[in-house]
């Protein structure tokens, strides 16, 4: 692998390639490792940077982005082309007068060691480096401006009031338990193992948690750990524990719909029953993107910065070793496989 | 029947009595007409007020209140007791410093000919009587401002947006067309039948409108009239149709949910397949009680009297006559049976 330096124009270039459009649940075999080169020369004529990845991200949107949907809510990737999504990388070579040599920055690049970054609207120069790197695909980055949006701005919580996540133990559920905590908020987390239900409860400070393949009956599990009902719901997952959520909701609950990761590879979407509580409990219900909020980074960024360096808040990270083993880690994600925000660490060498 | 006047102490009082709870559809054996006496004076050390009921209004959510549920929304009613609806009322004796005899009031009151109320807090005093005395049971009460705050205050419609609306020619969704479309939106209604069709393209003004009963796929007509998509979702139905909106929504879409009469009455309510949609297309869905805004109610009557008056929108009720065919009106409510608003006029003469 040739290092970039001024000196080098042209460098091998490592890529995750989407082979075809998948449906149902994506494996490996989906993507495959190729070789190429990349001039390591932004054109001078735009606003493009060159970068080399230094941390990739696995998120579950991506998985839209590998089918040809009509309704999907982002462009699909090609195949034959580089995946991409969310990174932190360092500025090679810049035409952006934002950005210049050895920038650190985060937002959307390439699944591959070097990328040319032309849409540069989304990329965010990295200014505080006494925190973890890999953090600004992470608590620093999308998925926790995606906890912060929904459950501040989405949800308005209240001291006092009763608190489900589901996924609780992922890159979102995670942040979203302890700002509930730090909020004064009773908050119970669900997650797929025993182990994540032991960070939940002992690394992240959640009240309670449960392991939602232990429990036959999700409704009776609510009623146990919520007897005076939930008011907020931050749903990651969708499907059947909505539906048993929506059975246990206090008037005036609000759902902030970050995900519905139980529902995205099947071919028929599970029904959810209960909806009337939505009339009958007057809740708001919001899906929201990430992305129309991103004014609100740098408030996000002082609230965050000095909790992380208080040790007020903690972030779990997973982290894959290794462009070639990034394949299996965003499949991972689906079967639950990971254990707290899943990373890839590209070529930090 | 005795008269209410001063000199009359006592009167009798004929009342529509609900003999049990109901589950599942109700039916008009349900509730039994039965004969008793009223004292015609409100107890002076109260806020009571004793009323000559002239027009009940007939209203979905009553059927919760004549279920023995542990997710009601509101007190259930008595069996062996009268049950208690909005209605139009006329003031024969009053201790509370608002409301003086003979004065016109609308709000909660029995469905019996004359009523002793005792919670007043939800009890409006009817200034302006140019219009008709029945509006304030439909238009001009809760339905009316149902129609309002939940096009207006939930769905923020901005002039051009696509609009759907269920049970269209209903007490609420009548109005919500016409304010679609004094908005500058495109609006489709469906109801279920080709009369109520008719009256929504021709009496109310929808842009078009169909007859579900007759379309065997609800995600193709709502294709078919919403090529572009639905901004903005007023659901009075939930179930199928709702369903199919789901699958036709346009980013930022807005769903109020008034109401899910298609499920009230299922043992085991439908199943909803398609909320992913509100991740993918940001939806935010939201359930509401009407009492909540009726601090806005001199707002609404500010906006919609001088339109009732200049004809700017109609209004369509279906007036049963007579107490005695109360129970077939409420009961006609879920098969659809009534055309526009259902009112009962109690005893005007």
């Amino acid at each position: 692998m040739a290092e970039a330096t001024g000196a080098i124009d042209e460098a091998s270039n490592m890529k995750v390639i989407l082979k075809h459009y998948v449906s149902g649940s994506p494996q490996e075999t989906d993507m495959h490792l190729t070789a190429g080169t990349i001039k390591l020369k932004a054109p001078t004529d735009s606003n493009a940077v060159v970068v080399k990845n230094l941390f990739l991200s696995c998120d579950p949107y991506m998985v839209f982005k590998m089918m040809k949907l009509d309704r999907h809510y982002s462009e699909s990737y090609t195949p034959g082309l580089p995946i991409t999504g969310y990174g932190v990388a360092k500025v090679l070579d810049s035409s952006h007068p934002d950005f210049k040599n050895d920038d650190l920055v985060w937002g959307l690049t390439g699944w591959e060691e070097y990328s040319l970054i032309t849409e540069t609207n989304h990329l965010f120069k990295i200014q505080h480096t006494d925190v973890p790197l890999s953090y600004y695909a992470g608590i620093l980055g999308m998925p926790g401006m995606t906890a912060y949006i929904g459950f501040y701005e989405l949800c308005s919580p209240k001291t006092g009031e009763y608190v489900f996540v589901s996924a609780a133990s992922g890159a979102v559920g995670q942040l979203v338990g302890q700002f509930a905590k730090l909020q004064g908020c009773y908050v119970v987390g669900c997650a797929g193992s025993n182990e994540k239900v032991d960070l939940l409860k002992n690394k992240f400070g959640f009240d309670e948690a449960f392991n939602y393949k232990e429990e036959p009956d999700y409704n009776a599990a609510l009623k146990r750990f919520f007897p005076e009902g939930i008011d907020i719901y931050f749903d990651n997952v969708g499907g059947k524990i909505l539906d048993a959520v929506l059975l246990n909701l206090r008037v005036y609950a609000r759902i902030a719909v970050c995900g519905m990761i139980s529902q995205y590879n099947l071919e028929q979407p599970e029904g959810v029953h209960n909806l009337t509580s939505i009339v009958m409990k007057q809740v708001r219900m919001q899906g929201y993107l990430v992305f129309d909020y991103y004014h609100l980074y740098p408030k996000y960024l002082q609230m965050i910065l000095p909790m992380i360096r208080e040790g007020k808040v903690v972030y779990v990270e997973d982290i894959a070793d290794g462009l070639e083993n990034a394949p299996a880690a965003l499949v991972g994600l689906f079967s639950g496989r990971n254990i707290g925000k899943q990373v890839v660490a590209v070529n930090c060498v």
